[in-house]
């Protein structure tokens, strides 16, 4: 999981301005801020300086503010990209922070990769062999490989045929050649938009990014495509031929992205509101005798804002957070160890005791924090807790985002729902199914992938 | 402004078992640590090392977690105090950190106060003729002079003795003689109150410091009483006599309390949503035509739940706020400061373009903010902005919590509500009344002080 | 023990220049940068805005660049004081830092003091039983609260009739009225110098610091003397009559004073090597059979100069430093710490191996690290090690600079020299004698306190 | 330039105890620690898990004290290795902090490399034809890409195969299949030691790294060597044939060795003391009229006492430093600027004012500080300076340690001796000679390299 930011500046050398060239490395500092929530492990950017091959980079571990933006002050680059990331395999060490940065035969490249190869390991193997040697511990690599193996094409070409070879998710960006390159994988499991002001030209993993610097949507990259931004151009070029069948990502609606955003036409926060329409109207079926709705803050809020609407029920902040909890580093004493989510998250005795409550969540992946969660929600004496998810039950691990989870950690995978139930501590619990989730999207069932809910992963690569 | 929390382990020295001795530092860490809400500018904790008169202290610049949980580590304490605070009048300085510690002739104290005295020009002034000199910029420290002024008197005599010196609004924590002292001043201004867990008596400025270390309520400290805790006792004097009129802060129940909190018996949320209920009946009679409400993250949230409600409007997240804000430190360029609010909240285009929204807040003061987050909401496009303020226009400064600002600085004091809408950019601005404020707290009206809308100063200070 | 460093502008406010005013503080930072050596664990500088009566400072734990000096970036002052500081009794806390800044009846006072009063606890009794509250463990309280007891006196005459009942040492800057008083107590106990460069008038504890702002001395302040520097004038007062007898710190020239410093007219550097001859001459007469002399780092170096030139000695840097120790926080596992001062004293096996060497250091007060540096030098395999020591035996604790030791403490009171040779495993251990030492300073006799040495303390405080 | 550290636990798993297996670590730290004036830009340590090929690592940007020994704490591994460095070519980037950890197709690979290859252009085009992509901008990088090109190989036999086709300078310490390999190219450019502590052994650039953990030297890498050391053996195994001309750096005696230390059988400090010898016989045929010789702190205080003993001119410390420039960051402000060397360096007015002084310094490379520190030096009077250099003119880049200078940087080779007296605003300048350089030394001519200052390079590299 991350979030990706490019900017180019297609003003002409002739005609730029000084303040407007500048903005390239603050936008995209500004825009991987709007993308935080999309990775906080580590953060980084790359940019060309104007008129040369070179490219530079700033990283960090943790927030993007480590990164001063100060730093960029000045510099006069026309295009640049960024990233922040969740730490995938192993242990986050610095070389893994992205944009990645190399020097090959055909010049300097930088590239930065929201995604999953699920052909990792084949690839390893053949490049290894040809004598490659892995640096990071991201499947990025992988392409910076394919792309050196090909040293008598330019790198834009190398690029092209490289894609190909590479089977999973992937959205990127690239600096090569004094262009920006955006791209998707041509079953578009991962986001990237464009946008436009003025003379900028952005590539975002979220719409919300564009929004920050007051930029407008121009369309989504689309899958199998790859946009080649220069100075004057800005050139659509296909590297896999256009699908019927697509694979967007279902887990953005329901967790991801920022509810703000618009995913494929889609409005994030309208299908989260729909999502708790849904689980009221499983329920008014058969009822629940409850006396008021809440969401688990801060990812169930808007699905539980839906809940309410559909059911009438009363909607409360019946479990509130600490808003200090992020910016103050307590150390985990044992104390703090066994308060654990006791110290962030503040239910109402007064709204909850004796009552019969919903509570509404977005989603359970390994279930850990959501059983805290409720264990403390019990210190304040709800005479019942009726647990609604907005999703399915996570019970396969995603091969296209972020290969961390195998299917033992997903808890769905490892009890069923009335032994999932009886484990939070919850009186009842309920999922959304899969079509009622599709349907909340609203596009079309083919062109979604919801492999970690039904275990059909759009890809046969293990076959 | 501030927040108070104090510790005090009753258990024998005979019988104690080193852990819940140990507990008593930790308890006022995570009791300030859920007050942080009150005063993120400076913190500190002092204590008392069991059968001994020495007083040693923490205190650091900024946000609690500026002192490490594990420098207290060990330190065997039977009572403690700590204090967070906003910075009053003039700079911020390192002396002016509570509590604050003195040694004098009968031995040594620490204090800490939440609140302002209204006479304090006169006791310096008399105080300074007899010697006094003032180290720190706080009103405090006229209490300690005051003190040592009594050396025939043992430190508890003279507190008692000293107190009726006082007026404007004081709670108080000390340490004195080995005994924890909690006090409120006679009109009850600021909030304080008594919780008890196994052999812990606690005192907090809000139930939810009690909450966070599962302690329970015992009670309110009275107006003019100090509530004396040693270590088998727990003595109720009273330093002035019982008054029919009291002066709780309303304002505590508008903006400054935890809304978990519960203040005279009077849950806090609760009086939030009665609020926006009482504003959405003040529409109901002409009627507003509107789409939806929103809250203003995150003070207007509670009472946008109640007008929603109450006016049958659906309720959403129109404007939501980027969580990393507070967690990153982003440098001031030139461009973020023209971006301003608008880094922060994120208004919604989908829900609110085209649209009329009514926009919920607590209050408006300086009116900066709001200005700033209206023209950012206008971004998004809605037809009309209400705006709907849960509580008067705050036209008089105020004298009692925390003394920073004059008249002019309070905008509605400055204008009148047809020129504060303009001003605002909003196309209506309703406020709740003064009597529906009173009534949505539910305390007799004799019993609060709403000098900040009213002008109606409890204290004849300036007669 | 502190340094102590004041800055006056005298250029009137009509001609004054931008440059110059901003430089008063800057030179006062530089200043105490040049003093660095007399205190490490706070630091602090307070100033006047012109013109005004008000006064702001800002403070450090540690060494002064903790105070960024872009801070002072810009601020009009034309007066300010400053002060680096070992702590003194007790722990140490935030209150401590100097200068002390407070307000009383006749306005608002900055005090910065190097040196310890002898007659405290006389005097907080006293003041005690007048009412008086101590906030620091800074006996230049006192002197405060004697001040604001005479409120019918203007600042500067309340300082003149308070200093008399000060008993003790006592170097001290104050910012009173607009103008700077640089003040020594009528033994001399304490260094101070005065310096001027164009319109700046400059007060230090040593010469050293007016050397780096480029300054000349003008002359030291005299004991008993307060020095009253305003826009126009230099003004002598004498607040105790001018003695015959004197008590200048010979323990300044052994090893606080930075050997670049002039003191009394006598230069440091020059009285150490002189020490090291003494010692040199002191072998000579009974002969001392070694192959090479050094010295402990730093302290040791330039008298084991001395006793290179006067014995004929080869002098080499047998045990050298690690310039890192101070620079590098190295966290002390139990591993760091057995090797205790080896990770910073490197000694050589190539030069000692199997030589007799002698090693000089300045001085032996509680003999902890030498102990240790000893066994760390035998690593190397010398056959005899001679420690000289040019310094008498340090066997009373010093009153009128930092009161901390007792004689408890220091080792030479525990122990005669034949067993301290023993305890520091030296084959032979020789110290400069009390006369060799005052001969080696130049002074006369009844112009020094050696009551560390001797015992013979100046004041009869304890009668 | 860089230093280099190695450790390897030699104990069998199955007597192991854990303290001995956990000092690998802190060995590596303690020896970079003593290593840390051969780089301050970078640190690294990388580390195997006993019996996995795993290779995990820590770096820093800055002093070895930015990793936190705790970190390492409780980790246990058997071998190690870290290197401290200051950056080469371009700007410093985290990806080339070392050691440098990769994957390829026979395992996990580290390697630290203190030295400069000087065929890298020629081997990178090679490489970046077969594919390669460069991430660091080390020449490291290089050999891992020649060994990544033999898969049929063994890590330690592509190694082997690998290393004939460098040229340059490198001692090289590497982590491959369980062992840690310690080696150095076939002229010795570049130090390395080989040391043993009980069952430990240890790789070093120099003896002073094993001193500080108390380890015997057994001897140095040879020239052409690589020393491969795992659980039961140390096996040399030769990659280049021995010969008879070697290319010892001379620079290491002149300037970059800790004094200390013992590099080809050769005390350093002793090197430097007869380099100040050698200058003083060179002023005793013409005399040179002086009153005292003193060293420019620290790089020159060796020879200085050489010059000293050999010329019977008194040794004084006329010139000394602030100990506290490096451990106190003060911003830069445009007087701090101007004051320059003179905030660092003290020069003694009472030494120096109208006497002839002798400074003697090691090495003129760029000129810069040294001019800077003359301007202040001249400050306090003196009325004469003579300038020695104990090494000759550096006029030519190195081309095998560190590749950062063109020779238009070295002052040297920009102006004769004449021309560079005047620059410096010495009153006369002299160096030691090429050959008096080596006979210091001491090791034959056809041993060393001295190519910085003669131009004679050993490797015909740009034929």
């Amino acid at each position: 999981m991350g979030g990706l930011f490019g900017a180019f500046s297609q003003t002409s050398a002739a005609v730029h301005i000084n303040q407007e060239r500048d903005s390239t490395l603050e936008d995209v500092y500004l825009g991987l801020f709007a993308l935080q929530h999309r990775g906080q492990q580590s953060a980084g950017i790359a940019w060309t300086h104007e008129g040369s091959d070179r490219i530079q980079s700033l990283k960090t571990v943790g927030l993007l503010g480590g990164i001063d933006i100060l730093q960029l002050d000045g510099i006069n680059s026309n295009s640049a990209i960024g990233q922040v990331r969740v730490s995938g395999k192993g242990g986050f060490v610095l070389q893994n922070i992205q944009p990645l940065t190399i020097k090959y035969s055909r010049g300097h490249l930088a590239v930065a990769h929201d995604g999953n190869l699920s052909n990792t390991e084949e690839l390893t193997e053949k490049l290894e062999k040809d004598g490659a040697i892995f640096q990071s511990e991201c499947d990025t690599e992988l392409l910076l490989h394919l792309m050196a193996h090909k040293p008598d094409k330019s790198p834009l070409d190398a690029l092209l045929c490289s894609l190909p070879s590479l089977k999973g998710g992937f959205s990127m960006l690239l600096l090569l050649e004094g262009k920006l390159v955006a791209l998707r994988d041509p079953l578009g499991f991962r986001p990237l938009v464009l946008g436009r002001r003025e003379n900028m030209v952005y590539a975002a993993s979220e719409t919300c990014a564009l929004d920050i610097i007051g930029a407008k949507i121009i369309r989504e990259v689309e899958p199998g495509e790859a946009v080649v931004i220069s100075e004057n151009n800005m050139e659509s070029i296909r590297f896999a031929p256009k699908l019927e069948d697509l694979s967007v990502c279902s887990f953005e609606y329901v967790y991801i992205a920022r509810p703000d955003s618009v995913m494929e036409g889609k409005y994030v926060y309208a299908v989260r509101k729909e999502l708790g329409r849904i689980l009221a109207r499983m329920d008014s079926v058969r009822g629940v005798n409850a006396n008021l709705v809440s969401g688990m803050p801060d990812s169930g809020t808007i699905a539980a804002l839906g809940y309410a609407e559909a059911s009438g029920l009363p909607y409360d902040i019946a479990v509130s957070i600490n808003r200090y909890v992020g910016r103050t580093f307590i150390r985990p004493t044992q104390r703090i160890r066994e308060l654990g989510v006791r110290l962030k998250l503040n239910p109402s005795v007064q709204l909850m005791s004796g009552k019969n409550v919903v509570i509404v969540d977005d989603s359970i992946v390994r279930g850990v924090t959501l059983k805290k969660a409720m264990q403390t929600i019990r210190l304040s004496g709800p005479k019942e807790i009726h647990m609604r998810i907005a999703s399915p039950p996570v019970r396969f691990p995603c091969r296209y985002s972020l290969d961390t989870s195998s299917a033992d950690m997903l808890i769905a995978s490892r009890m069923n729902i009335e032994a999932l139930c009886l484990h939070l501590g919850a009186d009842s619990l309920k999922h959304v199914k899969e079509q009622d989730l599709i349907n909340a999207i609203g596009l079309p069932s083919n062109k979604m992938c919801t492999a970690c809910f039904s275990g059909k992963y759009p890809i046969n690569d293990n076959a």
